[in-house]
């Protein structure tokens, strides 16, 4: 890709108003730009990597036996009455009329939808467990939207909901889930923990979160350092530095933000909305449901606080929006182009073909956070480049060949 | 996958109220599911095949230099009010308030929000041209929603917007634009013809239709048999069976329906939003810019239209949302289970491993459309199967090494 094509409107400035590094090196960055308080474009670098966040979270989730629907944005009214939340659901629903003056919101979360869905096809437990999820844009009219993609009021979910006829087969699930979202965040080179809202017991818990450690997250949480699980600061009175209830740790106090939650519903909606199935004893039973969100938008800005220094983001191997990043200096934009020709074929490239001062390359390239850089500079005539890693924080002078061969490792 | 877990809710009744054969398909068939007038599910059977259509813009108008972006559904009326459109576009704009009183609307294009993410930007010739495109949901209140998917209040679109220095650096764009488009409907193996609504001359026109060809379409268009290029009934004397104007065919008459349109857009958005940049002779211009446009979800219905026979579709090999269906009778399960792992590592297959009948498994089948099918029946044990291709209608009793071959053709 070439850059000129890219739309990469960098800022020289820092914007004032941007509280958090994530959020400062996504205006800065060009990768959103705000239209509203708490609504964004998601500029071409920031689009393709949610993509790549996005597929990571399918072919994990697919593994579960979930497939993929899209639901839509505007719900009536009469769905959302059924269940009880059009009168509960506060100044947070949007709602609109249409040009008959019939009653809409624009979905928040889909469970009444979903629900409907089901429930006129799932009329035996021949026909459960289900799983059926989204990837989709949500809305939520949040009293203070902030922190860019962090709480907005228009943002990307992906929400699973699965429909079993017992608590039994919904545990099953529920459990693939959980791994599910581990493996995500793993290949998301994040660093998490499950808080459990209940009493610890895995497996037990009506709910779980998934917590990324970041500076900047609203909760505090308390885990020991030999377990991936934690605890809420408020049910627990553990103190910093305590033995770990399993005596292989040390307890530890960290800010989490939530990126993932994953819910025992039950048949709290399938009640209200009476989805119902025949059961083997021939009994009428409601559904038991789960329901299970990602916030899709709130993880690039996770990522971004996580693998980034002094404002300059070095992305994961999963989610980098190029694999390689050429820059070629002064007049070697036509050298430049032979090496992206070449290295295109087996990576993806981005190349800075502007007629642009090397500072103002160097310094674009730092927000862009491609971990590999290619500079194509005063020896290009030589066929040498330098080479940089910038993880490693390593500069080496090489030929193609031997870039080539640094790559494959 | 497994049917059991694909969730095609496929009804035994034909829907009533549904006018069009596609529309009764894609109920009857478990792909949509209708929320609201106008506004549907997608179930996984439709969303994969739109899925794949996706994929084919995506590939070919990224060959055209373009980049994906993502643009919200929620737009302030400010952005409105400058372009006019606020007053302009009547009850077919949906709108509403957010909880501080502040008016938006629900996009249903978005030349106001892209014009207003670039002129903040392109401030220079050197950073024009530009291509910046996305698939996405977008909001009309029609007056009379119908025919399902073809005239939704909700609906998915493919949207681009291209800005320049002068016409002529338009030209080129819209040119490649117009060859991408040409490539996307023959891949979806739709038979079309472009209607230019002004003098016929390609390339000069503001504005050009990509109409495919079908008895439900709502215009009707003249075309010769010699060339893809025609015209609207309206503006011609041509007569059905008249030789054509370029001597080479007949003139004939067929109805269409839009499925997309390309514009050059001029600069009545930039001046009125006053996005301008400074060009090599220092004046400052105001930005050329190009719109077009694709209904995703109106080309599934399209290709339904022009891919079924007796309201059974067969799926052209794009956008097929399996290669291959198994379908396993009486108490052959498991074997068919066998077929379906052994093919799985080279072929998306779809198994119906659900305990039906045969009947109900093969009116399902008729429904989901996937072209060659792998009926796993009373010779299985000895390793034959019946192997059919539902668009030559044969049918053959074949081993499983002999079906590999077959596939491979």
């Amino acid at each position: 890709m070439k850059q000129s094509k890219f739309f990469i409107p960098t800022l020289r400035e820092t914007p004032k108003d941007a509280q958090i590094a994530s959020h400062r090196i996504l205006l800065k960055g060009g990768y959103i730009k705000q239209v509203a308080a708490g609504i964004y474009d998601y500029l071409p670098l920031a689009y393709k990597i949610i993509k790549k966040i996005e597929n990571i979270v399918r072919e994990e989730i697919n593994k579960t036996e979930a497939v993929e629907v899209l639901m839509p944005a505007l719900q009536p009214k009469d769905l959302w009455v059924e269940s009880g939340r059009w009168e509960k659901y506060g100044k947070e629903l949007m709602r609109l009329e249409d040009r008959n003056e019939r009653s809409f919101c624009l979905g928040p979360t889909h469970e009444e939808v979903i629900t409907a869905m089901v429930r006129d096809y799932v009329n035996s437990y021949k026909k459960l467990s289900i799983g059926l999820y989204q990837i989709q844009t949500k809305f939520r009219d949040e009293f203070r939207p902030r922190f860019g993609l962090m709480r907005g009021r228009e943002f990307l979910m992906f929400d699973l909901y699965t429909f079993h006829k017992d608590e039994e087969d919904l545990d099953v699930w529920y459990k693939k889930v959980r791994e599910a979202y581990k493996r995500i965040l793993e290949r998301l080179s994040l660093d998490y923990r499950i808080i459990g809202a209940g009493s610890g017991n895995i497996g037990g818990n009506a709910s779980e979160e998934f917590m990324v450690l970041c500076d900047i997250g609203e909760d505090t949480i308390v885990y020991s350092d030999s377990s991936s699980f934690a605890l809420n600061q408020e049910i627990c009175d553990l103190k910093e530095g305590d033995p770990s209830p399993d005596g292989k740790g040390v307890i530890k106090y960290a800010k989490g933000i939530e990126v993932g939650h994953i819910f025992k519903l039950g048949t709290t909606y399938s009640e209200l909305m009476k989805a119902t199935f025949i059961d083997q004893d021939q009994q009428t039973k409601p559904i038991v449901m789960g329901c299970y969100g990602i916030g899709i938008s709130r993880l690039l800005m996770a990522i971004l606080e996580q693998h980034s220094t002094d404002e300059k983001p070095i992305w994961p191997k999963e989610v980098t929006p190029f694999d390689l990043h050429i820059i070629p200096l002064g007049d070697n934009l036509e050298q430049g182009l032979k090496v992206y020709e070449k290295l295109s074929k087996e990576y993806d490239c981005l190349i800075d073909d502007r007629d642009e001062r090397a500072g103002v390359k160097f310094q674009d390239a730092d927000l862009i956070g491609v971990r590999y850089r290619i500079v194509v500079g005063r020896k290009a005539s030589e066929g040498i480049y330098e080479f940089q890693d910038l993880l490693k924080g390593e500069k080496k002078e090489l030929k193609l060949a031997e870039i080539e061969k640094e790559l494959k490792k």
